[in-house]
């Protein structure tokens, strides 16, 4: 049996996702389809347009048979936490194949950075400490490390995010019975604010820059699937909004008058003084000055962001230690008829537990999870919101 | 010289403030007539409809000459707790009389009650201990032991939280070499919510009702000077607002969802597994359904507001303990001419710092203090908003 796992965030779902989807789709004909997915907030420290069921709706719409939860405290991470976790997960829900996009397409890349890492790891790490010492950031320092000791290897751009991920992928995949695979991205690269009028391929970093800049949702429809269109616009009317960092700068804020310097501290991923810099900061008026003030040259947006996400949960270092990277349980956030059967098979053979009840939370990082929906879901009027314990699995 | 203390909320200053504190004067003839205000938050565990700086106005419009502020940690607190830190405030002030508002207008009563205590304090407490196990609230259980204890001393009711506070001031000042004077109430019994038609006097809570309804200003006008109404309409025309928990109910709410219980057990006041209660009802749509649904027989509303404003302002035990009861800064908000020359000549012999910059915060106390009127001021739309660092003292 062949069960084909896929790594994503759909934030929003649209075409490139659905050129990727549908071309593994064709070369590995699966017998039953698997995303892993953040959930709340995501990899790059940003709140999700929608809350997780929806887009876990646009997922199962365009092809998808089980949608799984990637827990907070693997998803609200840099790449190599974020790839052990969701390759964690996609193995104990018995993936054989995982497919992932990247610039070249071309898997044997992957295979041979991570073997010279390997081969090389003490010194290359004793380089990136070198570049780290500039001043400048943990993967442009890394990155800068590799590429000036093997110039000849041109073919892996670890600058590129994709990259980046794909490599942590295929890593976290090394130890396991799951064969990788990658198909070339199509379209816009992965940062682009501006879709090209060429392509019907726009980045979903493009389509949100569109949303925040107020274009109608109707603007998005040559980008995306008319599902993810109607899901986008039945949300927005429902709700209210489509989230942005914005609608929780006022908790952000409130959360750093609300928090010492020494509790700011014990936020994960707040090291090296930065609680100082942050209460320096707190007056800003919006979240894009907060961060264009809070940024150096050794902090990435992205890193900031992150620590702005955890700062807005109070996830702290010891919260993250105790949820651990391995994954504690399985979150189902939806499936499809096929991906039932598969499930009702499976069930009796899982390791861990299958929480099919949005509100479950016995283990800490179920706890950071479900707490995570809930902060999500204070952006929205009190009147319409709806909180974790009262969610159901989407059932396509 | 003769230093008159008054210890003041001013919430807003009315008619009934304006009465004691000029037959107070009159009575006692002071050369100076020194307040000390509760802050941004007060002592039943509300914010302040203004912030401390238009309040301060409002007390030297009506003749008090300097106006100090009553720490965080001993406003927002029981009777004893905020009677202890307002008398030795006025104490370190060089306070040489005190006056305060009562039913009875005699203070002997207050000394007698102070002697019955002190005589039978153990066998007070045991008494009070037992109708604690019936369930109910501390203060109602002190009340019947006392009463049921001494039948025939029904002239000082220590159900009435004039009468509790007016006892706790009597029992701080003990020890001081402070003359304790108390004036009759004239009007509206403190809890009224409504003001009486035949007279001018209203009570503060009768007023907040007034303004929380949506009553025009201009209605409240036959119950505060000119001042207090000039006050509170340029506050509101500047600001946007008067501040009420309403307010503060989503940054509560978000509290709640950030915190954890074991955290929750940390903040100050949260006793006896509160913590499930609060985590329980934290959906709740408005502060005013959040503490209807939390409260119990056990817990006084008052009680329950502290608390909440506690966890809105992430104040700990620990903290708590760190401030102490004992001052350790004076903290000016205003004063006149008149004050400002008391202010010259005393400040030689102060044992304490006198902190004439909203911001300062050495010590723990302090600390929690400028904390407390940031997180009021949050409530603000940010681009009105106005932080501690950045206020001055009011010179009238």
């Amino acid at each position: 049996m062949k069960v084909l796992g896929v790594i994503v965030e759909y934030n929003p779902f649209h075409h490139g996702h659905a050129y990727h989807l549908q071309t593994a789709k064709n070369l590995l004909k699966p017998d039953v389809t698997i995303a892993v997915m953040s959930g709340s907030f995501l990899q790059r420290g940003e709140p999700a347009l929608t809350d997780k069921w929806t887009r876990a709706e646009m997922a199962l719409s365009q092809g998808v048979d089980i949608v799984m939860e990637l827990p907070y405290s693997s998803a609200v991470q840099k790449a190599d936490y974020f790839a052990e976790g969701s390759v964690a997960i996609l193995k104990e829900m018995g993936v054989t194949d995982i497919c992932f996009g990247s610039e070249s397409g071309d898997i044997s890349i992957f295979y041979r950075t991570l073997h010279l890492l390997k081969e090389n790891e003490k010194i290359i790490n004793k380089e990136t400490q070198k570049y780290l010492r500039t001043g400048k950031s943990y993967p442009r320092s890394f990155s800068e490390a590799f590429h000036s000791m093997f110039p000849e290897e041109k073919s892996l751009d670890l600058t590129l995010p994709n990259n980046i991920l794909g490599y942590h992928y295929v890593k976290a995949a090394s130890d396991t019975s799951i064969s990788m695979h990658t198909i070339q991205r199509k379209g816009a690269g992965y940062h682009d604010e501006k879709p090209s009028d060429a392509s019907s391929i726009a980045s979903a970093t493009a389509l949100r820059t569109m949303i925040a800049k107020g274009k109608k949702l109707q603007s998005l429809a040559a980008y995306v699937p008319a599902s993810t269109l109607d899901l986008l616009s039945a949300y927005k009317k429902q709700y209210g909004i489509l989230h942005s960092w914005e609608n929780y700068y006022p908790m952000l804020q409130y959360a750093l008058f609300r928090t010492s310097p020494e509790e700011l501290k014990g936020i994960y991923e707040c090291e090296e003084g930065l609680e100082h810099r942050l209460m320096k900061y707190r007056t800003a008026e919006s979240f894009a000055e907060f961060l264009d003030n809070l940024k150096t040259k050794r902090y990435t947006r992205t890193r900031l962001q992150r620590l702005s996400t955890h700062i807005l949960h109070g996830v702290t270092k010891d919260e993250v230690k105790q949820a651990s990277g391995k994954p504690s349980s399985l979150r189902l956030l939806g499936m499809n008829k096929k991906g039932q059967q598969y499930l009702n098979r499976k069930k009796k053979t899982l390791s861990l537990p299958l929480l099919s009840r949005a509100g479950e939370a016995e283990t800490m990082a179920d706890q950071l999870t479900v707490r995570s929906g809930d902060i999500h879901s204070l952006a929205v009027d009190s009147r319409n919101r709806q909180f974790e314990h009262k969610r159901r699995i989407i059932i396509l």
